[in-house]
């Protein structure tokens, strides 16, 4: 059984030793370089990923080409077009790597089948889409209401040390602010 | 039976008449008058509502004085300071009624019970707590990356008939942009 996996979810739930040897049966372990795309826009999308190490983006382009950020994320989170992946749908995000990352991949028809087999892991998953719900919720009040200044100060305590590890024009495209008035923030 | 709730959760899960029945003991049913608060700004967050008829709103005061709406919701919508709610937080978010309303109220603790006690009962509430997500994503999305004409066009789609029940200054929040903006886009 890989530790990393039977921390994260021990982390919510508790099951026994033959219990997360079946979840683990449930999952792929990927590697992915730097650059590498694990959902494309406009594609189907047929797994969410639980990331072990690196840092990955997903984000959209807008009509004039310009890119949008909607989730940085590093070990421990989830991270996928979960709007496409749940209503089964093509995706209107990309997910790429930021630097080479290690991820566990579950497919959509075997997310349902370990939930269905154990109503811990149902537990788990509801319990995870409920925090993914928060961070959104927290991210749309932060892009409606907070100035450039307070979104930056949001962003350094919700990714404590993660800032040296992601150009700066990414964290701006993150915030929504141009890359000038981000290195203002930054003095 | 409540025939509202019956109809509601059949939408996604079969229960027999037993279990609906005990379904709707975890839940009260409560009336609310047209500006009347469910969930104020700075307060714990007991409850989260199933709306059976009228229209809500949560929504959130810049530093300014601003209201910035995250959600309108109407029959068959949950609604809640669902961030509050699940983190057993106090609240950044009110939630107050733009038309008398009436809401099934469930806590904190008997969700947590019926999940339990009910396992289709908890994938209901995944299921559930997904379509929030994807909800959540898709106005992300539309605020950062689209136009007010844009965003416009998509509030109307997603809220058929509900244009006329909303004041425009409502409206005009909702979507992050001016009074005046908005009559531009109804012409």
């Amino acid at each position: 059984m890989s530790d990393f996996l039977k921390k994260h979810i021990s982390e919510l739930i508790h099951l026994t030793d033959d219990e997360f040897e079946t979840v683990q049966t449930f999952f792929i372990k990927k590697k992915f370089r730097k650059r590498q795309f694990l959902v494309q826009e406009q594609q189907p999308v047929t797994e969410i990923y639980l990331i072990e190490k690196g840092i990955l983006k997903s984000s959209t382009l807008d009509s004039t080409g310009k890119e949008h950020i909607l989730q940085l994320a590093t070990a421990h989170w989830w991270i996928s077009d979960f709007a496409a992946f749940f209503k089964e749908e093509i995706s209107s995000l990309a997910v790429d790597c930021i630097e080479d990352s290690e991820v566990y991949a579950i497919s959509y028809e075997n997310l349902n089948i370990l939930c269905s087999k154990l109503p811990a892991m149902e537990h788990f998953f509801r319990i995870k889409s409920n925090f993914g719900y928060v961070a959104l919720q927290q991210r749309i009040l932060s892009l409606m209401s907070k100035t450039a200044r307070e979104r930056y100060e949001d962003f350094v305590k919700q990714y404590p040390g993660f800032i040296d590890h992601i150009p700066k024009q990414l964290i701006a495209s993150y915030l929504g602010v141009s890359r000038e008035t981000l290195s203002r923030l930054y003095s």
